[in-house]
């Protein structure tokens, strides 16, 4: 029958193919598995969707699915069900789960704390590989895992860690203390979750072990957490560098309006910094009305800042993300950056110049202007522009602001971080407006002393 | 001595810490080490350093150490010493790995072909869960993973997937056939290597199966290369998006020259490209010397089709990475830009209308060329502009602009998907440059419209 079918299929399989059905429809299906395998199904549903599965049933109906479910993934849900959902629940379940749920909620969200689960296999240094392994058997079938297992002594503290593969190999009857390794990695509960998946990922483990202050054992962050942990942040990075805030939902399944809502805020937001840039040149206006052809390079100036900061930020950004680069290293990335926006600058700069010298004449200094100025007897003429003083200032300006967005792009990462922001807004859309002000400001500066 | 201390501690801190030695005093530090070791180091180096310390030692001395890599990182190593160099080294390796080398090269790089082991533990369904554990015990003790026992028939098609768990659970005289998992996930060998990370995470699987066309298991996936393998795509979207090309290597280490000319390259043919912007004004001239305070507006306009077009195009790119939407989905996606387009457009338009509207008289209709154009006789005066019908043309181009720079931005990636380019490309400022010369396009020819 049904029940079967469900049990011998994949809960991340069952999660999905449920995926559309409603909240009591799902309910319906779930009740043809025990509370085990509803507690692995109920995993794999979106967070959106366990939400609304949590909220749809009476609390006597849920409290054993959550005394199943790994104790990591229900302390990420407890946390958006929110307190109040939290207090009703938990005279529900049992004492023991009770205690972990309290202790896991204690820790903030994007900490190794807030990532960890409780369920680990705690051994002492003096069993034999015989009955560590019997004990596996009787007392921790469904850890979370079982391939890692904790020497612990009698206050808590990590001595020593032993694989499954380490007492499968080893001789029955030797002790866990010869077999164990003792230079133990570990991350500290307090620990930004991003940084632990990254030392899980160097090492290649399996699970990383989360001790405390007082350096006791307190819980293990597991590969496929450490796994979601990395899609999560190059999300939330991707996001932020283009500007769109943080959009955690399925874009097509979340609700309108809140998308709406969140993009309109910051295209309003970068639109009302962009003002900055009428201001600027307002401010330069009468040598707009003089020099038309001015207006023509406005773009150009203003996306090479743009193009350049947007390039050195990401760079800065993805290499602080990986770990390649530390707050420390700010003055190699100057020094670097320094140097390369100046090699970027003149190889733009040579383009500008080629493309500027071959400016029509009627473009930079067009007839009718030439006539008018003469109509009026009073004035002397306006001075001719020269296409080549012209496509020099052109030349530099590109330099300039090519420097400058490189310089900005490559520190603002590091400012922010060090500001305690995410790097990564860094290279959003707000660098890049905030260098297009500059450019427009240097190029007409530059203007000023050269063609006026 | 220094042998005891470089075996008890993680190849991954030794390789860490002597990643500044020269590539002889390398060597000779691992030569207190066994070449299992040796391997175990090796395989935490950088690419780029592997590749140091493979080409600055002779054949004889690297082929051990060759043979105890893992067997998806010699390959990969291999595939980046190139043809001549496997050739030689070939005769010195042993004949079981030769072929094994063989094999894994001719699977092309980012499939799971290119990623998977064929170091795996395979059994068949007739033993018992005692006679499984102790041929692990003797024959695989060293094999990339033994928590997976992969159940085969004489053809070697992947029948079920046995875990460890399972087999220390079960009575010892049970029948792998009865405990076996049958209903078996896996990929293909030709499968992106990025699906199958997905995969394997959405499993939570320690090691994915890859079988052939004849649905035989020739390797598995392994979840610490899955998780590399996440970050990897990750930087590469990135980098895409920001236009700065493939950069895999370690941002300050790279020899400069190297990173200077993949930037040059993308800024010089984002510069070009942007050089659109010159002509595409330049065909407006008249209309700009008429009326200099459009060139104000030119900055606002092209930056909100550049804004609205990024921030669509990340949302799309990143929900195709993630799996959420497919390519099928474009009809649901064109629909929801459509309106999301609108929305956003009218929020931007009600900014401008207020901004343009509160424009300067002094700065729209300049006394300077009031008066220019009151010196020519024989010409009526041209009629000066109202500052409303300006904030309308403003606000109509900035809504056309936004639904423009939107629909682009989310149709992009889905077609650069279709014809087999990376869909992160189409976030670059690539498309915001183009956005940027149809914005001018627009705006001008609506300020033609409304106001001259
Ligand atoms: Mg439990
Ligand atoms: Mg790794
Ligand atoms: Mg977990
Ligand atoms: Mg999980
Ligand atoms: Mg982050
Ligand atoms: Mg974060
Ligand atoms: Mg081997
Ligand atoms: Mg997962
Ligand atoms: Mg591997
Ligand atoms: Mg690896
Ligand atoms: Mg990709
Ligand atoms: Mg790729
Ligand atoms: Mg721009």
């Amino acid at each position: 029958g049904l029940s079967d079918v469900l049990s011998e299929t994949h809960p991340a399989s069952i999660a999905e193919f449920s995926e559309g059905l409603s909240t009591e429809e799902t309910w319906k299906l779930l009740d043809y598995t025990d509370s085990q395998q509803q507690a692995n199904i109920f995993a794999f549903y979106t967070p959106q969707h366990q939400l609304e599965l949590a909220e749809g049933v009476n609390h006597e109906r849920f409290a054993p699915v959550l005394e199943k479910m790994s104790h990591d993934d229900r302390g990420n849900l407890l946390r958006k069900l929110g307190p109040k959902f939290v207090e009703a629940l938990m005279p529900l379940v049992a004492k023991a789960d009770r205690d972990d749920i309290k202790k896991l909620l204690s820790y903030p969200e994007n900490t190794a704390g807030g990532m960890m689960t409780t369920d680990f296999v705690s051994i002492s240094e003096n069993m034999t590989a015989e009955q560590a392994i019997s004990m596996l058997r009787e007392k921790s079938p469904s850890s979370e895992t079982i391939y890692y297992l904790y020497v612990l002594d009698d206050y808590y503290h990590l001595q020593g860690i032993v694989s499954l593969r380490d007492l499968i190999i080893a001789k029955p009857d030797s002790r866990v203390r010869d077999i164990m390794s003792d230079r133990v990695i570990s991350v500290k509960v307090t620990q930004d979750k991003e940084e632990v998946a990254q030392l899980l990922a160097k090492y290649d483990f399996l699970a990383m072990p989360v001790t405390d202050e007082q350096n006791r054992l307190v819980g293990i962050v597991t590969y496929d957490d450490a796994i979601d942990v990395v899609t999560q942040e190059a999300t939330e990075d991707a996001l932020h560098m283009a500007g769109v805030g943080n959009l955690a939902e399925n874009y097509l399944e979340a609700k309108f309006t809140s998308i709406w809502r969140r993009r309109a805020v910051w295209l309003s937001l970068l639109f009302l910094a962009e003002l900055g840039t009428f201001s600027a040149i307002a401010h330069f206006q009468d040598q707009l009305d003089k020099l038309t052809v001015l207006a023509l390079f406005i773009p150009l100036c203003i996306s090479t800042g743009g193009n350049s900061g947007s390039q050195a930020a990401t760079l800065v950004t993805r290499a602080l993300a990986l770990g390649h680069i530390k707050l420390g290293d700010w003055f190699r990335v100057l020094r670097h950056e320094l140097v390369m926006g100046i090699m970027l600058g003149l190889t733009l700069g040579v383009i500008g110049f080629a493309r500027a010298s071959l400016t029509p004449e009627s473009v930079i200094n067009p007839p009718a202007k030439v006539e008018a100025a003469e109509a009026k007897e009073n004035e002397a003429p306006p001075e001719k522009v020269n296409r080549f003083m012209l496509a020099h200032t052109v030349s530099q300006a590109v330099v300039c602001i090519c420097l400058w967005g490189t310089m900005v792009g490559a520190m603002l990462p590091l400012i922010f971080k060090k500001l305690g922001f995410d790097p990564a807004y860094a290279s959003s859309p707000f660098v890049a407006t905030f260098v297009d002000v500059t450019g427009i400001v240097i190029f007409f500066s530059l203007s000023k002393i050269y063609l006026l």
